[in-house]
């Protein structure tokens, strides 16, 4: 990696240490605007605020698009009035209407009224529609071109227009409705002879969403047709918006994020994890852990409800944390290939059938293996036969439950149309744990009363 | 979503069925390529080689192009020789190289052997360097400029090569020794005055990437900067080829998916897991789960060795799936949390004291909540207050340490340069439950003796 990736260069805050703010002015002014974002994202908010006065104007403004929603909130908190009203005022739509969804709403509509009558109508059509939709980080500066222009005229039109709009390089083919009729790239108009009609260079009947698709499946249709942006439609099918290819990453991992902390049983909170408050964290876990313990006490009360079995065989119990833990384990490895399956959409519904199969032979097969080694293991710690064939056919048992468990749950999730990631591991682990227990002492009064 | 993301119309199924082929090519060659690549992927290899001969030959080519590796793999193992030849000479150098890599040996030999010797070479090189690094993901089809052309000369250049180039969205200023200058957008040329010089319309001392760099710091480095393509320079400096910006989304989600399997403790194998044979997805999985299964030993070891103890108080044994399940929770929330934060770089080593601190503070608040509803649990079901004192108290203990665990254990592999991932939720909970069970027994031991 070169030396524009590495964040922060030391004499930075050795500048700022020393108030020395001028030399760094000089130094901001040198480096890539993204990287004084990362470095602003690292700084106190006081710093922050002194870093961003010291950038020109148009600078600042970029450095401001590239902070995420919840820094740039904070950072408004440092500015004047004045500030924060002009910073807003040359935002993109689709960034300003993200930031101000994020500000206490009196502070959003006091700003939302300072704008200049264009740009609040952009930001309030944007505001209209449901967070994580395709309308809402759409924006509306695109190109438009006309099927009966020539590839002259049409680049004449973008030569006019095309420094104030978010992309140039895919342009958007409308009638006199606003109906789209197709998308043209800039490559095929310059490519092609001044003279061709638009009509011909076009692409009709393009890929694209409607303004209340969600947000990830843009993401992924963008993707997935490798394109540079993808044109959105009303509900009447005219053209409204274009989501262009650098919103994909942001959005991707976004979702990946969301997925990651729901597989963790964490719930995402409005900002992130780490820069929110510890009761703000609290809150982001204590749910599910309140759920898992309540799942939990059955273990309990199955264990207590065998004390007469313990106190024949007290060994029993030396081996409850071995099984359940590996029938956790193999059953938060199924439902982790299989959230991701289903988030990348390489895995369906349709396919469960032979999921399923295919896990519960995976999970058998496995646990062939690890119940002859605890066969082994409980065998010479306990110096019991018997115990040693129950610890070793539990563990056979709650492998492969456990593999189906971690395969069906979340594919019945998805098909139910809610999150697969909220079968979390931990979820699956905890169900496993229940079922281990009811069975691990099922087996042992069989086998053990057998022999008494 | 419009139809065009449809995967599949119903009448593909029926037309191949009744191998009705002519309408069934009308059909394909109305689709766009990518819903004809996502409609192959679901097939039987028979039908996708049928569905393949349909496409005329550029379009064939397109869709290959869209298959991911494995795909490619099994379509080419049903084509005649000749017929491979044909699709791996028009594939793009890198693609072609990411192909050949998962052929065997020999094939891979012969394949390359037959190309033309431009082809052969490009692809050569680019199979040289790491998997894994930008060398080989890179395209060395970019269009090259130099800085005395003017933006007229420039388009003219563009005009004549652009359609053999992999994006001319960005253009690439070098010198006579291919050492790079700067990057021109195809938008500032089209924007420029005809006369202007390319010199004064370039962004000097482009953010580059080298060669042997990751390719998921290439991938993030595009996502950072906002950038359709990057360059990558050899050891020495000089223009080798570029990354464009519809492979970051691939690459970000490959990396994604590891991160994600090495959270569940399944490593990634060649295949994807559910394309892989069974005795792969064995081997994906077994060798944490016997790791893991070593580790447990642990707990039963502890436990047995306080036989003694538990005679007494069989009660004891009741909770202890209980007190490992929580802790278990706690610090696979926490490594999550932090292997997620670790991966999309919003936390690093030095904010690791701050991050223990707080993480230390979310574990203990958890921790006093979850304790005092266990005590009253145990409580209820022991009917001693000794034993629920110690339940409660072990599970505050417990949880504190488990949130530290799941925050260290991944902060330090980050440190040694190891994926944090590595420390996935199956490994901290095993981990939990051996501190577990051991202060459990410690716990009970103090208080409990005290009374008899």
């Amino acid at each position: 990696m070169t030396e524009s990736t590495s964040h922060a260069p030391p004499d930075v805050d050795r500048l700022l240490d020393a108030r020395d703010l001028e030399t760094l002015k000089g130094v901001l002014a040198a480096m890539p605007q993204s990287d004084v974002a990362s470095l602003l994202a690292e700084r106190s908010e006081a710093d922050q605020v002194i870093l961003f006065r010291l950038l020109d104007k148009d600078r600042a403004i970029e450095v401001f698009e590239q902070l995420d929603v919840d820094q740039q909130r904070r950072l408004l908190e440092g500015f004047t009035e004045e500030r924060a009203r002009e910073v807003i005022a040359s935002l993109d739509p689709d960034d300003r209407a993200r930031l101000l969804d994020e500000l206490p709403a009196k502070v959003a509509k006091r700003l939302l009224q300072a704008l200049p009558p264009a740009a609040r109508e952009a930001t309030a059509t944007l505001l209209g529609y449901p967070e994580q939709t395709a309308g809402r980080i759409m924006t509306p500066e695109y190109v438009d071109l006309r099927a009966t222009m020539t590839a002259g005229e049409a680049l004449a039109r973008i030569r006019a227009i095309g420094l104030d709009r978010e992309t140039i390089y895919t342009c958007f083919v409308v009638d006199a409705t606003r109906h789209l009729l197709g998308t043209v790239s800039l490559k095929d108009l310059v490519l092609a002879p001044p003279g061709a009609l638009v009509a011909g260079l076009m692409t009709p009947n393009p890929v694209s969403a409607r303004t209340e698709d969600d947000q990830e499946e843009v993401a992924r249709l963008l993707s997935r047709h490798d394109l540079l942006a993808v044109p959105i439609l009303d509900r009447e099918g005219r053209l409204v918006g274009i989501v262009t290819v650098d919103d994909v990453v942001d959005v991707l991992e976004a979702e990946a994020t969301e997925d990651i902390y729901r597989m963790g049983a964490v719930e995402t909170g409005d900002a992130s994890y780490f820069r929110a408050g510890i009761g703000s964290a609290v809150r982001q876990r204590i749910g599910w852990l309140l759920l898992l313990l309540a799942t939990n006490t059955l273990t309990s009360q199955i264990i207590s409800s065998q004390a007469d079995l313990l106190t024949v065989s007290v060994v029993l119990a030396a081996f409850i944390p071995l099984l359940t833990a590996s029938g956790g384990n193999v059953g938060a490895q199924s439902s982790t290939v299989v959230i991701r399956g289903l988030a990348v959409q390489e895995l369906s519904w349709k396919r469960a059938p032979a999921t399923l199969l295919r896990e519960g032979a995976v999970g058998l097969l496995i646990g062939l293996a690890l119940g002859a080694l605890a066969f082994g293991w409980a065998a010479w710690l306990s110096g019991s036969l018997a115990v040693a064939a129950v610890v070793g056919g539990t563990l056979v048992v709650v492998t492969t439950l456990a593999s189906l468990t971690g395969t069906l749950l979340p594919l019945v999730f998805a098909r139910l149309g809610l999150d697969p990631a909220l079968m979390s591991t931990p979820f699956i682990t905890t169900v496993v744990d229940v079922v281990g227990v009811l069975l691990y002492f099922a087996m042992a009064r069989v086998v053990l009363e057998r022999l008494h």
